[in-house]
C-alpha cells in the first residue's frame, strides 16, 4: 500500500499570531537565515502560510487598518526549505529548482480576503495620484468563486497563486540587490522621469531592522542585528523570483527558479485568490492567509544549461515557468487601450508603464459609468482575472498597452450598445468600498475632463 | 433572393505600385484627405490594402531592402472611407465608429510576408542596441499557417490582424498630436531617460512632405503642401487608433473607434499575417498585403456615452474593442519574465518596457541555445502569437513583465528537463536570416555574461 | 524565390452545372474511377467543390426545391487525386494518407448556404417521424459569421469543414460494404430495432445507375454501366473516411486515411459552412460549394504500424485525425441530458442514439420558448456548434447523451431564470423557416405532454 | 463581520464504515427516505460522501476486490437534503432546484481512487465481451493530477464531478421506473437487438432488499420492507438526475433539477476524481470520496416553464445544465472513429452505442501500440478527460462516433508519424493493471484481425 497525501512541512495555525506559529515565519531575504524544513525531490508537500500582513488587515467594516497598516512587517513567508536530491544531496548554486504547484487554496476555516489601496502617505499604489485614500473590500469565497459585499454585481472564479515564490539569495547577489536599490532610493527622482509621473512613494525600500523577522534567528541577538541590516526586503521581485505577483503561477503551473545557496531555501507566502496583471492598486490581490501544495524537481547545473545571465555577473537571471491547464476559460473580452501620453496630455517615449496607467483609468472610468464608484473598480481591476499587454513598443514615440476584462464576470451586459448604456444598470451599486479620509496634503491627478 | 458576398469598395491589384492602384493610397493623417469611397452602416464591405511598404520590400534573399528602406513612405493606407446611417446621415464627431472585422487575410496571389528588423540608423527597434543589423525572413503561408525557410523548424497559425486602422483626427487633435511629439523630439533626451535605455531613433516622427501621400490630393499642388505639412505620421498609436498594432483585432472582434470628423474617415492598413506582442523587432509582424472584410455600426454620441477623456481635452481618448472567438488557441506555455534593472545592472522604478526589454532578451538567449541563431530568435518573437504582459507594476523598484512562447510552434520540445537540453535538436537550425552589415558606430549594448 | 500559394488542382465554376466543370465531378466510391489529377506530398493544393446537391438547391424563397430533391446524385465530389512521393512513387495499399486541411471556405463569389429537412418519403433525418415536412434555411455569410434571415436573433461562427473526404476502395472493400448494406436493407425492419425508433429510410443506400457520375468514365459506355452498379454511394461514412459529417475536421486538422488503392485516389466534397455534432436534420450542415486548401504526406505502411482492424478483415480500419488550432472558443454552454427511454415511455438498452435523439427533442423544445419555432431551433441544432456527447454509457439500462448549445450564438440570454423567461424576446421570431406541407401518410411522433 | 465558509450538512468520517456514519446513508431512490438535513437557498454548504462502494474496494495491490464486489450496495448517497426557500417554504413538485457545484475533491487524507472493470458475470462493463476479467488501477492524487504506478507514463488533470446528484422521485415516477425497466429485463433479450452486441448484463437492476439502506428508516422494520421493494437502484441516470455519470458537472457548473417531492430530496454520491465520456469500464471512473460545496436555488414552476415533458406524463423530463469555467485545457486531441459496424463486420442501423464501442476499440488497439497493454488502455479511456462524440447520426446506415483524447496526458508523442512508433517508448509499460482470472463461460468477443 502506497502512501499518498501531501507532507505537511510548513503548517499554519489561523487562530494564532504569525509569531506564535510552530515554525517561525520571516519577511526578508538573507542567505542565513536558516531552513526550517528539509525535504527531498518529488515529495509531494503542503506549505501553509498566512496572509501577507500576518492577520494584521481584519474582516471587519473599517479601512482603517488599512489606513494605518504597518508595512515594514510585509509579508510574512513561509520557509525556508531545503531541498535534497533522492541521494540526499542538497540542491547546489547553479541548479535550476523547478517547482511545480498542484494545487493551493484558502486555509479550511478562512475563506475570506481583501483587497485594498494604501494610503498615498503609506505605500500607494499605480494609481494613488488619483486615489489616495486608504480603501478595502472583503471578499467571501464560494469554492472557486469570490464575490465581495461592498462591490455587488461581479463574481468570479479565482485564478489563484502565491505571490511570493523564491530562493534564498547569495550574499553576493544581496549586495547587488541592496547596491542598486539604495541608488534608486537615492537618486531616482533626480535621475527616472517615470518617478515623477508613478507617484507612489518610497521608491525602494530598504533593509530596516523595524519589523524583521528571521525564521529560527531570536530577534535581539547579535546574528539577528547583522543579518537583519543587510536582508532584502520582499516587495519587489528580483532574480530569485520573490514577489513576482504573476498571476499565472496558478494549479499545474512549473516554476524554475535559480538556486543561489546550498539547499536552495525555498520560501512562499503572499497568498492570493485572484490578481489581474499588474495588481494595480499595490494591495490589489485577493490577499488571504492559504496552503500550497508542490512537488520539486532539480536540474543540476540548470542555471547554465538553460539561463542566460543578463548583466555584469552571471547572478542576472530571472526564472522562467509554465502555465497549468486549469486556467478560467473566458470567450469574451472588453479590452481598454492605453498610450504613453499621461494625464497631463504630455507625451512620454515608448513608455509602457504609463500606456497601462493610462488604459487602467480608461477601463475605471468606463465601468463607473454601468453604476459603479470609480474606487470599486480600481479595486476590481486590481483583483479580477483581467489581463494587461503590452500590445505595441516600437512604435514611437507611443508605447501601445491593453487591458482586457473578461465581461462574464459581471451580472450585466458592459459591452457598448447602439442604444444608450441601459437605464436599468446604472443603479448605483451600493454599498460602496470602505474608504478613509486621505490627511495628506499631496496634489491629486485631476482629469479636467472627466465626469465629475 | 438576397444580395450576399461582400461590397468591395477599396481594390488592389498587387501588380501594381502604389500609386498606379485604381484608388489612390494615403500615408498620413489629416482631416482633409478627402474620402476615397462611402458606406453604409450594415454593409459587408472589402477593403484591400497594399504591405505597409507598398511593395517595397521584396521576396528575395537578401536583407538590402529593409537596410535601405525609405521609412517616408510608411504606411500606404487604403482609405478614407466615409461612414452613412441608413438615412444616409454621415457619423459626426462624438459618435463611436464600430469596425467588426469580419473577415481578412493575404491577397490571393500574394500568399507571403516578411518579418525584419530595420538597419539601426534606419529606425531601428526594441532591441536596436543589441541588434543593430538590418535582416529579414521571409515568411509562406499554408492557409491558416506561416513558415519560413529562413526559421527552419517553427510553424504556426496566425492570429491576422491589420495593424492600423483608425479614423482621421481633426485639426484640432492633429494639432495635439503634433505639438506633442515635437515636444519629445526636440527635448525627449534631455527629459525622459527612458529614451537613453530604449535606443530606437528618431524619438518621434513629425510631419514631413517627403514621401507623403494624400490620397486624391494632387501632389504638387498648393493644397498638398499645405496638408502635408501639418498631416501625422502613422507610425505611433494614437486617440484615433491607428498604428495601436494590436495582434488580438482578428477575424471575429469589433473595435469602436471615436469619430472625429464628418463621415468618420475611415483608413486602415498594414495588414499582419501575425504578430507577437509588442511587435518588437519594429518591421516585427509577418507583413503581407491583404484584404480585410467588415461591417460598421454608429453609436450616436458614443464618445460622450462610453469614453471617459484622459487628459486637457474631450479629445483626448483612446478606442475599445472586443476580442473574437476564433483566436488559435495553444494550452501550454513557456513564460519568461523580465523585472526593471537594465543590461548594465541599473535600476529602474517601475519601468515595464525595460522589463519586458529584459524578458525577451531572455527568451531569445534561451531559444538560442535550441539550436537558433538570436537573431532568428528575435524576428521570431516579434512575429509569432506570443503574449507580453505586465504582471506586476507596484512592487517599487521592479515591474514584472512576462513573455509567454506556446510551445506547440516549434518542432521540438524546448521545456527544460532534469537531463540536459536534448543534443539532437541542438544542431545548428539553418540557414540563417538574410543579414547585412552594420555600418555605423553607435556602440552595441554587450551583455557580458553572456555565452559567445 | 520560391514559389508560393496552393496549386489549384481540381477547378470549379459555380455558375456552371457539375457535368460541366473543367473536369468531371464523380458521386459514387469505386475502385476503378480513374484520377484526375496528380500530385506530390508536400504540395500545397487547392481543389474546389460544388455544394452537395451541384447547385440543385437553390437560394431562393422556397422548400420546395428540397422536398423534390432528387438524392440519387449526391454527393458530388471533386477528385479522385492521385498521390504520388516526392520519388514519384505512388501511395500503395496498407500505407496511410495523411491530409492536412491548411484552409477552406465558401468560393468566392457563392457566400451563402442552406440547411434544410428532407421530406419524410425523401429522405427525412433523424426527428423525421416528428418533423416529416421539407423545410429550408438560407444563410449568408459574413466573414466567420453566418446568419439567416429564416432563424432571426442567432449568427455565429462556422466550424467550417468537408463533410466528405475520403480515399478510394478496393475491390474487396466495396464487396462489403455493399453486402453489409444490402443485408441491412433487406433484413433490417426485422433484425435491428433501432429501425422502428429512428425513422429515416431508406436503411442504406445501395449502388444505383440512376444519377450516377462517375468522372472520366463516360456515361452509357459498358464500363460505366458496369461501375455504376457496383459502385457504393457516397451517403454513410465508413472505413475510407467518406462521408464522415465530422465537424471537427476544420482549419489546421489532420487526417490520416487508409490506402486501399495504388496512388489512395483521394477525393472531397459536400463543403459545410458549420455543423453541428450528429447534423441532425440530415441536409443539416450550412450545406455550399467551397475550396479546400490541403498538404499531403504518406506514411509508408501506415496501416499496419498504426492502425488494428476490427473486424473479419485487415480492411476494417477507421481513420483517425488531430483536431486544428482555430475552432471557435465558446465559453458558456448549456447542456441538455437525454436518457435512452423514447417519446412513448419505453425502456431501451443503453442505446445512445434514442438518448441523443431524447436530448435533442428536449433542446429545440427548450429553445421554442425563447420565441422560436421548433423547426427554426431543429434546423439550428442541425448547423451551429454544438455539441453531442455521449456521457454515459454503462449504467444500465439508460445510455445519457448530451448535446451542449454554446449560449453566445444567440441576441438573448437562453438560460433559466429564478425568474420567468424574459417577455421581451418571447416575440415569435418571424420569419419562420421556408416549409412544405407534408403529403405523405405516416405517423407522425406525438408528444402527448408538448405544449400544443 | 460576515459569516463565511461553508456549512457542513453531511459529514463523513473515513475511518468508519458506511453504517457507522454520524447521518445514516441511502442507496436507493425513493420519495419515502426521510431528509437528513434541511437548507436554505443561497446558503453555502458542504457535503460529504463515502466512495460508492462504501469503502468496499480498496488501496491494496489485487483486483479480488473488484471480483466480487457485492453491486447490491452501489452506489451510497449523502442525503436526502431538504431544501427551502428564504422565507422557509420548501421546494415543491414542479419548481426547478439549481444547484450550483461550487467546489469539490477527494475527502482530506483519503486521496486516491480507483478505476476497476468488473467481471463480466458481475456486472462487466460496456467491452465486457473483450474483456471479461476484473481488473483494477489504483491512482494517486498530487493537487490536480493523478498517476497510476499501474499506467505509468499518464498523469492528468482531473475533472472532478459526483457521478450521481438527483431529486428523489414521486411515487409516480418511481412507479414508471420500475415497470419500463421491469420490461426490459424481461424482455429486452427478445425485443432490443443492442442487447446482444453491447454484452453486459443484467440489463436492468429492479429494487432488491438486499443491500439495501434506506437511510433514517430502521433496517427490518415493516416500513423499510415496504419502501426496500419499491425503492429504484440508483444505477441508471434517471429524470431526477442521479447517476447520470457527466464528467463536465464540475467546478462551477449549475444542474438544473426537476423537483417531484416536497423540499426536493437532493441526495449525490460517488465522486469521480476524472472520468472519460462514457465511463466505458463501468466502474470506470477515478473512484473516491470526496466532498462537494454547493449552492442551492429554486426556480418556483421552472418544469413548466423551462421544461417541456417527453412522453406520457409530464414527469418525462430531463435535467439541464452549465458548464463551468474552470475545466482543464488541451489544445491538441488525437480522434479515433468509429462506425455502427460491429466486430462480426455486420451491419447496423444508426446505431451511436455501437459505433462509439468501436470507436475506442479502435483507440484502445492504438495506444497499446505504445507500449502499454490493452487492459491499462481500457482503464485510461474510461477515467481520463477524453471526449466522446456523435459526430454522424444521419448518413444512414452508419452513425459516426468519435472518441477524442488530449495528447498531453502522455509521457510521449502519441501522434502518428511519417517514421515508425518511435523505438523508445514502445517499451512495455510496467507494471500493468491488477488482474483477475475470468472463471466464467461466456465466449470472448475476438478480433480476427488483431495483433495478438
Amino acid at each position: 500500500m502506497a502512501q499518498y497525501g501531501s507532507r505537511l512541512v510548513f503548517p499554519i495555525d489561523v487562530k494564532k499570531k504569525p509569531w506564535e506559529q510552530k515554525l517561525p515565519l520571516h519577511n526578508r531575504w538573507h542567505p542565513d537565515i536558516p531552513p526550517v524544513a528539509e525535504v527531498t525531490v518529488g515529495e509531494f508537500l503542503r506549505i501553509e502560510m498566512v496572509d501577507f500582513s500576518g492577520g494584521g488587515i481584519k474582516q471587519e467594516n473599517s479601512a482603517e487598518d488599512i489606513k494605518h497598516a504597518d508595512l515594514s512587517i510585509v509579508h510574512y513567508l513561509s520557509g525556508p526549505i531545503r531541498v535534497l536530491d533522492k541521494e540526499g544531496i542538497p540542491a547546489m548554486p547553479g541548479d535550476l529548482l523547478m517547482v511545480e504547484i498542484c494545487n493551493l487554496g484558502p486555509l479550511p476555516g478562512d475563506e475570506w480576503g481583501f483587497t485594498a489601496t494604501f494610503d498615498r502617505e503609506n505605500g500607494g499604489g499605480f494609481l494613488t495620484d488619483h486615489f489616495p485614500s486608504a480603501t478595502k473590500a472583503i471578499w467571501y469565497f464560494e469554492g472557486i468563486y469570490a464575490y465581495s459585499p461592498h462591490i455587488p454585481g461581479v463574481r468570479f472564479p479565482g485564478l489563484t497563486h502565491p505571490g511570493i515564490v523564491g530562493t534564498a539569495p547569495s550574499m553576493e547577489l544581496l549586495k547587488i540587490w541592496n547596491e542598486r536599490e539604495r541608488d534608486v532610493e537615492e537618486n531616482g527622482l533626480k535621475s527616472l522621469k517615470l518617478c515623477e509621473v508613478l507617484h507612489s512613494r518610497p521608491l525602494a525600500n530598504l533593509p530596516s531592522t523595524k519589523g524583521c523577522h528571521l525564521g529560527k534567528i531570536q530577534k535581539g541577538t547579535p546574528e539577528w542585528e547583522r543579518i537583519a541590516k543587510e536582508a532584502a526586503r520582499t516587495i519587489p521581485g528580483r532574480e530569485n523570483g520573490g514577489n513576482c505577483d504573476i498571476k499565472n503561477l496558478s494549479r499545474g503551473s512549473k516554476v524554475y527558479l535559480p538556486v543561489f545557496v546550498e539547499g536552495a531555501n525555498l520560501s512562499t507566502g503572499d497568498m492570493h485568490f485572484s490578481q489581474g496583471d499588474g495588481e494595480v492598486s499595490f494591495c490589489g490581490a485577493i490577499e488571504m492567509s492559504g496552503f500550497l501544495e508542490l512537488k520539486c524537481e532539480i536540474i543540476r547545473g540548470g542555471m547554465k544549461e538553460y539561463l542566460t545571465p543578463m548583466g555584469p555577473t552571471p547572478l542576472h537571471v530571472n526564472p522562467i515557468f509554465e502555465i497549468g491547464p486549469t486556467e478560467p476559460r473566458f470567450s469574451e473580452w472588453l479590452v481598454f487601450e492605453g498610450i504613453s501620453v499621461d494625464e497631463s496630455g504630455r507625451q512620454h517615449y515608448l513608455d509602457a508603464s504609463i500606456a497601462y496607467k493610462r488604459a487602467v483609468l480608461n477601463a475605471i472610468d468606463y465601468l463607473s459609468k454601468f453604476g459603479y464608484s470609480k474606487e470599486q473598480m480600481y479595486l476590481l481591476l486590481s483583483c479580477c482575472p483581467c489581463e494587461g499587454r503590452i500590445s505595441g513598443i516600437v512604435d514611437a514615440p507611443n508605447a501601445v498597452a491593453t487591458l482586457a476584462i473578461p465581461t462574464a464576470i459581471f451580472d450585466q451586459d458592459i459591452r457598448p450598445k447602439a442604444s444608450k448604456v441601459p437605464v436599468g444598470p446604472r443603479v448605483v451599486r451600493k454599498p460602496d468600498v470602505l474608504k478613509c479620509t486621505y490627511d495628506g496634503n499631496l496634489p491629486i491627478t485631476k482629469n479636467p475632463s472627466a465626469m465629475s
